[in-house]
This record gives C-alpha cells, structure tokens and sequence, in this order.
C-alpha cells in the first residue's frame, strides 16, 4: 500500500465578515487529494480541505510534508489497512520541536486525507474508525451541536444580526455563538441583548468570541462584569492565546464557563494550557482545532492527554466546525461540535444526510470523512 | 519611498552533520532580496537570509508575506528613512495570534531585509542604527563570541571532533560548544572529555547542546549527575521547548547555567519561558533568534520584555550565528555570539572585515548587515 500521488491547491475562502481581530477579505484554504493504491481495493483517493482562519498551506506542502509522504515505502500498518501515524511520522521527520503554527496546518490537512483515505479502505465512516481506534468502539449516536456565526457586518446591522441568529434557529439549532469585542463594551452588550430575546433570555443558550482582544486582566474583569448579568454558556478566547496569567486571573475572577485553545496547534501547548490557565475541567471548553493542529494523530493525543489530566472529554469542543472535527466529536465523544451553519460559506454545515434537530446531529454513513456529500466542498475537491 | 521589488530563492545548506534530533542533509534556507526606492539614494537593495534549522520559507513569503508589504504605499518612516516596524506591521495584517512557527521565519528574513536597506540608507552599518533606536547609542566595542560545531559525524569519530575542536582555537576562539544527547550519557561524557583536555581542561569554557532530548525530569537529573563533575559553562536545550515544568525541575536541582529559547519564536513564547521556566537572571541564557522569530522588530520588544523581567541583557545569546545576530549583539549589548565557525558552511563565520582574537569580535564596519563582504553568502545573495 503506497500513496500514488499528492495534489493540492489554493482555494479562497474571500468573504466579508470580519472578526474583533481580522478581517477574511484574503483567507484562503488548501485543498487536498492523496491517491492511495491499496491493493486490491485498487485506487482509493482521500480528501482534506484546510480548517478556517490560517490560509492555505500551499508552500510548506510542496515544499516539505508532500515530499516526505511520498518518499515514504508504504502507507500500511502493522496489521493492514492504512496507518496515518507512520504517515505523520514520515512528515515530521528532520522537524525541530516547537514552533507549532503553519506547518501545524499543513501536516494536519495531509493527516485528514490520510484519515479519510484509511476509513474509505475500510468502507466505514472515519467516525466509526476513530471509535475503533480511540474509543473502545463507544460514539456519540447523536452529535450535540451549536450554530456560530453573528460576524461583524461592514455596516455594524443588529438587525442583519438577529435576521442571521433567527435562520440558525429555524434550522433545528439551539445554541448560537456571536462575535463581541471589536469595539467597546457596550456595543458587546448591545450585540448579546440584540440576539437574547430570540433565544427566550435564555443566557446558557448564547456564547461570545471576542477573538483575543483583552490584553489586561483589568480588561477581562470589565468584560466580566459586564456579561455576567446574562449568564453566557461562555466565553471565548478572551485574551493572546499565550497569555495564560491573564487566563488565569479571569477564571479566578468570573464563575460562568471560559472557552479558548484554537490558538494552540500541539500537545505541548495544550498542555501548558491546562498546566498554567487556571481552567476548570468542570466547565472551561477546549478548543483546539484538530485540522490545524498536525491533524488526528496529534488531536488523539491532546484527548488523551487531557484525560490524564483529569479533563472529561465533554469539555472538549473543536475549533470551526469542519466535517473532520464532527467525525472527531461522534468517535471520540466530545462535548459539542461548532457549525459554521451559513449555508453559502464553503465550510458551512455538514455532510448532506446529516439531520440537525433539537440541537443535535446524526451521524453521516458514507465512507471516509463524507467530502463527496458536502455540496460546496465538493465542488471544489472534485476538481483536484 | 517604497518597495519596488520583492525576490526569493530556496537554498540548499545540506550538510552531513547532524545533531540528536534531526539531519541537516535536506536543509533549506530562503534568500531574500527586497529593492527599495528610497528618494535621492536611488534603489538600495536590502539582502535577507534565513536563520538554520527551520527551512527556507519560499511558499509562506509568495503567498502572503511579500504581497502585503509589496501592497504599502510607504515605507517611510514618520522621521524619515525606512522604517521596517511599519513593514513588519503590513507583513503581519490579517495573521491571528499564537502559531509561532514557520511565519515567524518568513517575516524574519523579509524585516530582515527592511533592517539592511534601512541601514544603507542611512550609511551605516546595521549595529550602530540599533544602537541608536534600541539601546541609547550604546554598543559593544568588542563583541563576546564562541564557536559552535561538534555535531555528531556520520561514523562517531571523536578524533574528528578534536580536530574540528583545535581548528576553532587556532582561529582565536577561546570558548565552543559540542552536541550531545544523540546516544547515551557515557557517550556524551567522552565527547566532553575528548575536547576537555584541549581547553585547558577548563569546564567553563566548553558548552553542550543536548537538542531537547530530555522528556523526564529523571532523565535531566541523570544528566547533571553526569554533566556536573565538568562545571561546564552551560548545558543547552535540556528538553523539549515548551516544558516549562522540566526545564524548572532542572534548575531546581543543578546549580550551573541552563540555555533555551531558540524553539521558541515570540515575545509571548519568550515571556512564558521566564515566568514559568524557573530559569534563573544571574547564570541562565535566553537564546531566541531573531531571525526566526519574526526579526528586529519583534526581538527588540523580547529584549525589553526581559528588561523588565529583571533580566540583564548580558543574558540574551541570540541561536545560530547570523550575521544579523551579530549586530544585534553589538548594537543591544547582548551577551555573546555563537558562531557557526566551519568556513566551508554557508551561514559560517562573520563579514570579512571582522576580526576575532582572545574570544572576542569587532565591529564590522559595511553599510547595513554586510552580505556584501561574506564570501559564501555574497555569491547566494548576489545572485538574486
């Protein structure tokens, strides 16, 4: 079992929201095929299309991973099937520690296609492989969901806002995520009050990302004393995603629930995250982001890790919702899945026959990661 | 004034050494050269090259990294001249935080770039302009240098080492540092001992590089054990970068100095090494490289950073050898130098002009960084 082939391409992900921090008018994605000959299943292709927020990785992987994975003998394991583990292995040979960013991203959009791949090789959907090799066989029937989206609007409309959160809501979901934090606080109090009445004042169902913009701990007892009237699910990445002293100074200060780690790309960051934030493994969220993050080889670790460090796996909750963090979700039980539910982004929603209702998915049958039945992703990886 | 022209090209430094991580045989490194219309100088050309050890970034500097800068209108300082903090802030528009990894590099060698051109349009070479915005127009007169090298030969001969030893002595070096940690601790102790006798059997003139090979504190405890009966000037890179926890279990139990940081790429990287390392301001060095680590601009924030952290700047010993290091060493005072000081190595030695006797370099006189009058890195760079 050998990898024949590795294309890739740049795909843009242009689009006018913007977050407290950046704007998306240039993000792009990389777009990825690997053609595996297995045998006699003869040519399985898998696909891995990049997660949101840190372009594509065109470069590093003409450069540096697709060489290596190419160089590589086989592809099989010990016990057959293909092995994404020798692949990450391959990858990541002659790399120096640390310095977990781009090449994060690179290495982790070849793992998805490994991964998807590998469950195609098996006929079964990466979800159910991941249970298998991660989970002693348990999975999540239903996938416990929530819609985010409510980016700023080049206007500032908190009517397009509530337009936008009233769409996800007649789509089957119940807990939404809105941006706050790009201008000051009352604007934030004024974007939460907006969209509450649409969740029955119900605090628990509303989340914030204010996408690191508190630099002070000062800052974050303002922020906190301002949302905690609404009794927020959570927040969101108050602060750099380095700065665990601030971290640990809010989760000290404000009692609701604190969501951040998509910022972090390996173990070793995650680590310390735990290690120096002051979360709280009975209601902090973490959020690494298993495609920018050297992929499911690394994420399996990360899980693992945490649970040594006594963090139930319903407190971790990937980053953008890509259809690689679902599989994650249902395979290896985690808390929640984030779906970017705009039905014209590119990464919106899920596989095509998954049903979201009550605030919870269905598990998607079709081999592999389910690339094939997305619309929108096909229509790009189709042309790879 | 304005960039008129960005251009890179991918170089190869493969080389047989290795050290206990990884091998340099498909080493790459980016040459840069950025043309700056800069008024009634004319086009001065600003020369980059990459740091070692973290491959060329050609992808990362075409795909983003040079359109943003290529994209500003000015360059222009508000007081005149170039200004690579505004270059740096184009370079970095739109890049979320944390992932410190291979963009850091790209934007390393691009302000590295910026800071040469910015020099030669002022006439002078690139240490006393740091000196002149960074550090109160204080420099060194003579700038603290030792040479590295002792990688591991491809057969483990240790008379090569001593030869490679003598070399570096018989060319003014009074201080050098050897690899250790590819095998096991009594290997390790005859490398040191091999080269001990040639110093004099002096420890506190020979370092070891361990390249992150400790992942228990057991096993750096081991290591001191070993290693202290030497009174070696430092022990380098005990474990893997990000493990605040051992490096401070290390220094809880060793009393002689302990040096880190180059595998770590920010100010926010750096400054969790200090708060949670238990690295210790009297003895133990901080080795970021500000060639990898995003350039001048961010390193001369790393470098005030630890200021206030009550760290002295004779502790700052930039990784790697680079001419741009060098600079920075004269024109912020900072500790030492290392130097790469095999001539056959493309990043070895310094500009032509400079002289090293009893330990010790002066001050290389070239406008900007003096590309120019490095032999083996003229003939990469003029190329371009």
């Amino acid at each position: 079992m050998r990898i024949k082939d590795i294309r890739e391409r740049r795909v843009s992900l242009a689009d006018p929201m913007a977050n407290a921090g950046i704007s998306y008018l240039q993000m792009t994605a990389s777009a990825v095929a690997i053609e595996v000959e297995a045998d006699e299943k003869g040519i399985v292709t898998g696909y891995g299309f990049s997660s949101v927020g840190r372009y594509a990785q065109s470069g590093l992987i003409a450069e540096r991973f697709a060489p290596r994975l190419m160089a590589k003998e086989s592809i099989e394991g010990v016990n057959g099937g293909l092995d994404p583990v020798g692949g990450w292995a391959s990858m990541m040979t002659d790399e120096k520690p640390g310095g977990d960013g781009d090449r994060a991203g690179a290495v982790g959009v070849l793992d998805m296609a490994l991964w998807d791949a590998a469950a195609k090789i098996e006929g079964i959907p990466l979800w159910r492989l991941l249970s298998k090799r991660y989970n002693e066989d348990r999975y999540h029937d239903l996938i416990p969901v929530y819609a985010t989206g409510g980016h700023y609007y080049p206007d500032g409309d908190l009517e397009a806002l509530r337009d936008e959160v009233k769409s996800y809501l007649d789509s089957g979901y119940e807990r939404i995520k809105i941006k706050c934090g790009r201008h000051d606080l009352a604007d934030d109090c004024s974007r939460i009050e907006a969209v509450l009445g649409l969740l029955n004042d119900d605090g628990s169902r509303l989340a914030v990302d204010v996408n690191c913009m508190c630099s002070t701990s000062g800052e974050t007892q303002a922020m906190a004393d301002a949302y905690a009237p609404y009794s927020l699910a959570w927040i969101e990445e108050p602060g750099h995603p380095h700065n665990f002293e601030l971290l640990a100074a809010l989760t000290d200060y404000y009692d609701r629930p604190i969501a951040t780690g998509e910022n972090l790309f390996s173990m070793s960051e995650a680590y310390n995250l735990l290690s120096y934030g002051g979360l709280r493994p009975d209601r902090d969220m973490i959020q690494v982001d298993p495609a920018l993050s050297y992929g499911i080889v690394e994420y399996a670790n990360i899980v693992r890790m945490a649970e040594v460090a006594e963090w139930p796996r319903s407190q971790m909750v990937p980053h953008a919702g890509h259809l690689l963090s679902y599989h994650a979700v249902a395979g290896l039980e985690l808390g929640a899945h984030e779906i970017a539910a705009r039905a014209d982004f590119v990464l919106g929603g899920l596989q095509d026959d998954v049903e979201i209702a009550g605030g919870a998915g269905s598990l998607p049958q079709a081999p592999g990661i389910g690339f094939e039945t997305h619309a929108n992703l096909w229509s790009v990886l189709n042309d790879l």
